[in-house]
C-alpha cells in the first residue's frame, strides 16, 4: 500500500497493535452473542464486563454507568433525545462550536416544540463560564437540556466543563459533555465532572487507537434516559441490539492503554506540535486558539489568500494526510462553523488546514512535511501571484 | 478454548474465514475515516461503495437503497421511528411474533398517541394474508405502519410477506419486513417485495456470517425517513455518525458468499434438521411450526414436563450449544410470546429449545447431540417419576 504520513488522528487512529491482538479472539473462536446462556454466550459476556470496567476507570466512572453504543455519534443523540423524551419540553442549550452529532439531534427537538439556544464562544473558541452566569442570573435563562464539548474537533480547545456546569447548576439542567477528543489527550474525571453536574459524557473508541464500532454514553444512573435503540433491552434497558463484542473489547483495551500512555503521548505530541507551529507562523500561518489551552496533538490554521482544499489537496498528492475543516463531515465547501463562530472572517476560515497528531508521528515526518508546504505554498502564492 | 458443539446459528454465527481475511486490512492499513479527503479516507470510501453493492445485489436492490446502520435492532427501530417521525399520528400494526426489537420501538410510538395492533398468526406461526384482506375489507383498518417479519427467529417459520403487502396495498401504509433470520437461508428478492408493496427490509451481518456491528435498512427511496441518529449527514443524511468500514466490508463479504453458497448451505442444513428431528420426534419431542415452511436450518421443539432451562444447561454442560426461548432476549424466564401467540400451552412453551444449524455443523455432531440428548432426557423424567 502506498502510505502517506497521516497527520489526522482526530478524524480516526489506527488500531493500536494490542488493540487488535486483543479483539481477534472474538472475530474467531469466542464469536457468541453475549444474551445466549451457553459457553459461548457467557465468554462474550465476561468479555464485555471486563471491557466495561476497563472503559469506566479510565474515565473515573463506575462499570454501571458505562451504556456502550455503536460509537460517539450514537452516544451524543442517545443522551439528547433519551433525556428529551422524559422531559416537558422546554430549551435545549448547545455551545456555537458542537459537533453537528450533538447541534442535528438537538436541531430535530425543535420539532417537537423545543427551543434550541447557542451559548456562544469567545474569539479563542472558549465558552466562559462568567457569560453563562451572567446569563442565568439577569435573564433567567433555563435551559433544561446543556451540551457543552470537553474539546473541540477542529481547533483542539479545551472547555471548562466543570465550571460551566457549576454555573448553570441553579438551572436544573441535564448537562451533557462530548469528550470525544478530549479522550485519550488529557486527563478525564467524571466523578469530578458529575459532582460538578454533568450527567452523560460521550466517548468514542476509534479515536483513542481502539476500532470503529464502539463508543459509550458515560451516564449518571439518576439520570431518566429513554433508549433510543429498542428492544431486547441490552445495556440496562437503555440500547439494544447485539453488542459488537469484539469492538468493545478493543474499546476497553484502547481506553485502558490511552490512560497508561496518556504523560509520554502528551508530551511526544506537542514536542511535534510545537515544531510544526514554528514553521506554520514562518510561513505566516494564523494559528486558531492558539492562546487557548488546547489538546496537545492538535494544530488548525490558515494562510491569507490560500485556499484550505486546494492546499489539503496537494498536501495529500505530496503524502501527507491532512484534514480541511472538519474532516467529520462529508464534502462540504463551507466555512467552518466552529471558525465563523469564532469570528474568523468566513475567507480566512475557508483556508483552514487541521494537523492532528498520533504516537505513531515523528518529527522527521514534522519536518519533511513543513518542506512541502513550503514549496507548495510558494507555488500557490505564485499563481496568485501571476493571476493578480 | 474449551469449544463445544455449536447449534446456536440464529443467535449468532461465526465469522467465515474469506469473511475476516477481507475486513483486517481495514483493521491494519487502510484505518481512514471515510469522510476523510485525502487517500487514506478515499480507500475507506471506495471499500464501503463496494460492500454496498456487494449487500444490494444480494437481495435484489440498488446500491443506492442500502443504509448501512450498527446492526438489525438499530435498522428496524430505524424504519420504524423513522417514518412514524414524518407521518400523522396513527396505527401501527406488527405481527405477533416480532422481536423486541420491532415491538419495543413500535410500543414507544403509544408515548406520542399512535395506535399499536397485533397482528395474530396462526397454530403454525404464520400470519395469514386472507385474514389480513377481511380486516382491511370488513373494518376498515387502516394503520399507517406495519411490520411483519420475513422467518421467525425462534421457529424459523416464513412469512408470506408479499402476499401480505398485496393484500394491505389498499391501505396505503408504509410496509417493512424484519430478514434478519431470513438472509442467507431463502432467497431474498427486495425488487420483489417492492413491487408487492414493501418499502423497508432489515438484514444483519453477523447472522450470515459476517460480523457483528453492521446491518442494513434497504429502503425505497421515495420513503419519507427521518434520520434516527442525526449528523454529519452520513449514509444519504438518514444514518449519521463514522462508518465502520472494516464490519461493513466484511458485511458485503458475507452477504456475497451467503447467496453463492446458498443452496449448499440450505440442502447441508436440511440433512442436518431432517436427522435431527426424526430422533427429536423418537424421544417424543413436539416441534413448533412443524407443517409450516420454515428456514432449513431451524428446529424449535419441547418435552412435555421437560424445563427448557434446566435441558439447555444440562446439554451445555454436555458440550452442546442450543439456546432456550428467544436466544436473543436477556435473561427472561417468562415463556416465549411466539409460542403464546401460536396457543401453545405455556407450561409447554417454557419447555422451548432451538437448535439451529450452520454451514460449519456434521452429521456426527447431530448424532452425538442425539444420544446426549436420549441421556439427560432419561435423567431428567427419572427424577421427575422420583419425585412423583
Amino acid at each position: 500500500m502506498f502510505a502517506p504520513v497521516y497527520f489526522d488522528h482526530n478524524a480516526s487512529t489506527p488500531i493500536d497493535a494490542r488493540v487488535l491482538a486483543g479483539m481477534l479472539p472474538f472475530m474467531t473462536d469466542h464469536f457468541g452473542n453475549a444474551s445466549s446462556r451457553h459457553e459461548y454466550g457467557r465468554a462474550a459476556r465476561r468479555a464485555i464486563d471486563e471491557a466495561r470496567q476497563r472503559v469506566a476507570f479510565a474515565v473515573g466512572a463506575h462499570p454501571t454507568e458505562i451504556v456502550f453504543t455503536s460509537g460517539g455519534s450514537e452516544a451524543n443523540n442517545l443522551f439528547i433525545k433519551g433525556v428529551a423524551a422524559n422531559l416537558p419540553v422546554g430549551t435545549v442549550a448547545i455551545s456555537a462550536i458542537e459537533h453537528p452529532c450533538v447541534r442535528e439531534p438537538a436541531q430535530q427537538l425543535t420539532r417537537a416544540g423545543w427551543m434550541l439556544d447557542e451559548i456562544g464562544v469567545n474569539l479563542s473558541g472558549q465558552v466562559l463560564p462568567a457569560d453563562i452566569q451572567r446569563r442565568v442570573t439577569s435573564t433567567n435563562w433555563r435551559p433544561s437540556i446543556v451540551s457543552v464539548m470537553l474539546a473541540n474537533n477542529e481547533t483542539g480547545a479545551i472547555q471548562d466543563v466543570a465550571a460551566i456546569a457549576q454555573s448553570m447548576k441553579s438551572c436544573g439542567a441535564l448537562m451533557h459533555t462530548d469528550a470525544v477528543q478530549a479522550f485519550g489527550k488529557m486527563t478525564i474525571d467524571f466523578r469530578a465532572l458529575n459532582s460538578a453536574g454533568v450527567h452523560g459524557m460521550t466517548l468514542s473508541a476509534h479515536k483513542i487507537g481502539g476500532p470503529k464500532g464502539a463508543g459509550t454514553l458515560v451516564l449518571d444512573k439518576r439520570t431518566d434516559l429513554q433508549a433510543q435503540i429498542a428492544g431486547g433491552g441490552h445495556e440496562r434497558g437503555l440500547r439494544s441490539g447485539t453488542e459488537n463484542v469484539a469492538a468493545i473489547v478493543g474499546f476497553g483495551l484502547a481506553a485502558e492503554i490511552a490512560v497508561r500512555e496518556l504523560a509520554a503521548r502528551r508530551a511526544a505530541t506537542l514536542r511535534l506540535r510545537e515544531a510544526l507551529e514554528i514553521g506554520l507562523l514562518r510561513e505566516g500561518a494564523k494559528i486558531f486558539s492558539q492562546t487557548a489551552e488546547r489538546l496537545p496533538n492538535t494544530s488548525y490554521f490558515a494562510f491569507e489568500n490560500v485556499d484550505g482544499e486546494t492546499l489539503v489537496g496537494k498536501l495529500d498528492r505530496a503524502g501527507f494526510a491532512v484534514a480541511s475543516g472538519a474532516a467529520c463531515s462529508s464534502a462540504n465547501p463551507q466555512a467552518s462553523r466552529v471558525l465563523l463562530a469564532m469570528k474568523v472572517p468566513a475567507e480566512l476560515a475557508r483556508g483552514a488546514v487541521r494537523i492532528s497528531f498520533g504516537a505513531d508521528n515523528t518529527s522527521a515526518q514534522v519536518n519533511d512535511f513543513l518542506q512541502a508546504l513550503t514549496a507548495t505554498l510558494a507555488e500557490l502564492r505564485g499563481l496568485v501571484a501571476m493571476a493578480e
